[in-house]
């Protein structure tokens, strides 16, 4: 197919034609002309944008059904969105994760910074898990696997349809495996020193999260021999493991879900640091307050919750939980030690975070230094027009 | 001196006496009572603070002659600021250092957030670089000297008076050396597997900034072997000398300082790496321009201007100055290759320098993908309660 045989589709007056040709990589359903043609796209459908004079813009993806009714796939209109284009962005997100890192385990794919909007892909070694979040990846999902194979080698591509804006898009949420065969177990993955278990067919509960890499590793930094720490919404251990391996004498990690922490435990297992951890299955605020109420004191303390405030109208009440989390896991913190303090909320800015983290840590009758702010690591590049793609943010205080 | 002894200063009803109590740690001149007996204490005299109501807050130097008249030292109000108080902050400060570094080479006392308001400390081995740019920390800084020999061990110290706030404080900028010998020529500094020279006697021009390290640590990582690379505004050598120990096989580093460059060349010779490193002593903006003009690209170029926004009246000419460096900067970088940019400005803060960057590579008719956001070190605390003092940003795009 070539472009000549796209359609159309063109922005109205009022569009911010100009922050899309600087870079900003969506239109809004409110700046298309949604004429009966446009609307009758099929979600997915590839069209010509053209701005309100008629001068052609690029390639994007169109979905009358979604708010972000175009994605901008390529700024070339004369492009053409075949296995080659894929594998020409798949080569080129390739290069900087190889720049990155020694071994092949990271997001290979960070959507529309890599030029693949909506598209999420993270590698496990040998296999690779393709998230398609917008309606165009689903539709071209095995041109894209076909490309991911071609450019890395990998021999498992499993699709993962678990993620939230899947919704949004009008897409299902059945994961499939799309080549080769999915691990039977699950899968180790070298990080930081420690190792740990990724459950690539079990969902968003049991996989695993590239993007706190360098925030684990800053937290290890702190651990001195033999110190006692205390990971908090472990998830498969990320936080735990990672200051093991830095050689914590002895790790605990609290989290609701059973399956994660099986992980964390199979973790702790491969990387020979086993009885050196330990585990609380339970609600994070109900153990932290019992961790209290026994005297229990940690030299470090890191709690990574889920996204609190992941959007405006729960900006408040998340602030208020990330402010509880602070109090009570600052009450853990012997002192002179160490507390870590992560966000995954949207909604919830760096400022806004910092200062219910430090409010709750004030609350616990403590006072902090702020050491150290992560982001996510560099393979979750951001574009600069998107900053609130930033929604990871981590603190470190010491106590 | 018992704090019986001290005068007592008392806030006015409209201070702000929560934030105080909550951690801020200064009290503006018009918050204060400022009768005849208060404006009659000499700059950097000791007393104890009281609230509106004649609570006791803490002990605090008082500087009648500063918009920031009262520091917060104590909050315990009969706290005797002596040697042995000097040494237990430093003594504090010291062993986050030492978890976080191997050498001897880091910022030791990173004022406020240290318990040491105004009082920077930089550690060179077995020299210490004090500067006072408080009036309270001139009058003691013999005390501080003795501590800090007691507490590191280190057998010179030195007094540097060059910072813009002494200014503000009515001290002068006569440095001196306070113990032991001043060295006789640049010491060697290991950082990132580089080795860098700073003159601890030529003032701000000619020392060596830690707050970068871990911003030179990423630069190193996008370093692929045998890469050229590009230092602008490359004081003694920072983001160059660490892409040179990473494998690169080129570097470039431009200054305006003829003295800067040379102790750059001095690193890069005493790291053995000095015929892969060159040298342009020039305006960098003109010099970039030149390069373009020969047509000299790099796989990776950074800059690390000068505050070009240092206050909010030079906002606006600041974020145009900063934009015109990425514009210049990006035209030098490779297709695929990086380019950091880095802000050490107070009134630019992260989203408004992020913003110029990005206009910046866009008029230079490129696209970015931020790969990384970097803040000064862990050896830079910060109060959380002082967002203000976050001056350093690093952005790192892949274009």
């Amino acid at each position: 197919m070539t472009t000549d045989d796209l359609p159309r589709v063109r922005l109205m007056p009022k569009a911010n034609a100009r922050a899309i040709r600087h870079g900003f990589p969506w239109v809004y359903a409110n700046e298309l002309v949604t004429d009966r043609r446009t609307r009758a796209l099929s979600p997915g459908s590839l069209a010509v944008l053209e701005d309100s004079t008629r001068v052609e813009m690029g390639v994007v993806a169109v979905n009358p059904a979604s708010r972000i009714i175009c994605r901008m796939l390529d700024r070339d209109p004369a492009a053409v969105i075949d296995r080659a284009w894929f594998a020409a962005r798949i080569a080129r997100a390739l290069e900087l994760r190889k720049r990155l890192y020694d071994q092949p385990f990271y997001r290979l794919i960070h959507a529309e910074a890599d030029g693949l909007p909506g598209v999420v892909i993270d590698r496990f070694g040998d296999a690779a898990v393709i998230q398609p979040n917008a309606a165009w990846a689903e539709v071209l999902v095995e041109e894209l696997a076909a490309a991911l194979i071609e450019v890395t080698g990998v021999s498992t591509v499993l699709k993962n349809a678990s993620g939230r804006t899947r919704v949004l898009e009008g897409l299902d949420d059945t994961s499939a495996v799309l080549r080769g065969v999915a691990p039977a177990a699950a899968v180790p993955v070298p990080m930081n020193g420690a190792t740990y278990m990724a459950d690539l067919t079990g969902g968003q509960k049991t996989g695993l999260f590239y993007d706190q890499r360098p925030n684990h590793g800053f937290a290890a930094r702190l651990v001195a021999p033999g110190a006692r720490v205390l990971d908090v919404f472990s998830h498969v251990g990320g936080f735990g493991l990672a200051m093991l391996a830095a050689g914590a004498g002895q790790a605990l990690a609290v989290d609701g879900s059973a399956p994660a922490l099986e992980l964390a435990e199979a973790g702790a297992d491969a990387g020979g640091m086993a009885e050196r951890f330990a585990i609380r299955q339970g609600d994070a605020f109900d153990v932290m307050a019992a961790l209290a109420a026994e005297g229990a004191q940690f030299d470090v303390v890191v709690c990574d919750p889920p996204a609190f405030a992941p959007n405006k109208q729960a900006l408040d009440a998340g602030l208020r939980a990330y402010e509880r989390v602070a109090r009570l896991a600052a009450a853990l913190v012997v002192p002179g030690g160490y507390l870590g303090l992560c966000s995954c909320s949207h909604a919830a800015d760096l400022a806004n975070f910092r200062a219910a983290s430090a409010r709750g840590i004030g609350k616990a009758g403590r006072r902090g230094q702020l050491l150290h702010t992560g982001f996510a690591g560099p393979d979750h590049p951001q574009l600069p027009q998107l900053a609130e793609t930033a929604y990871l943010k981590a603190l470190f205080f010491r106590l």
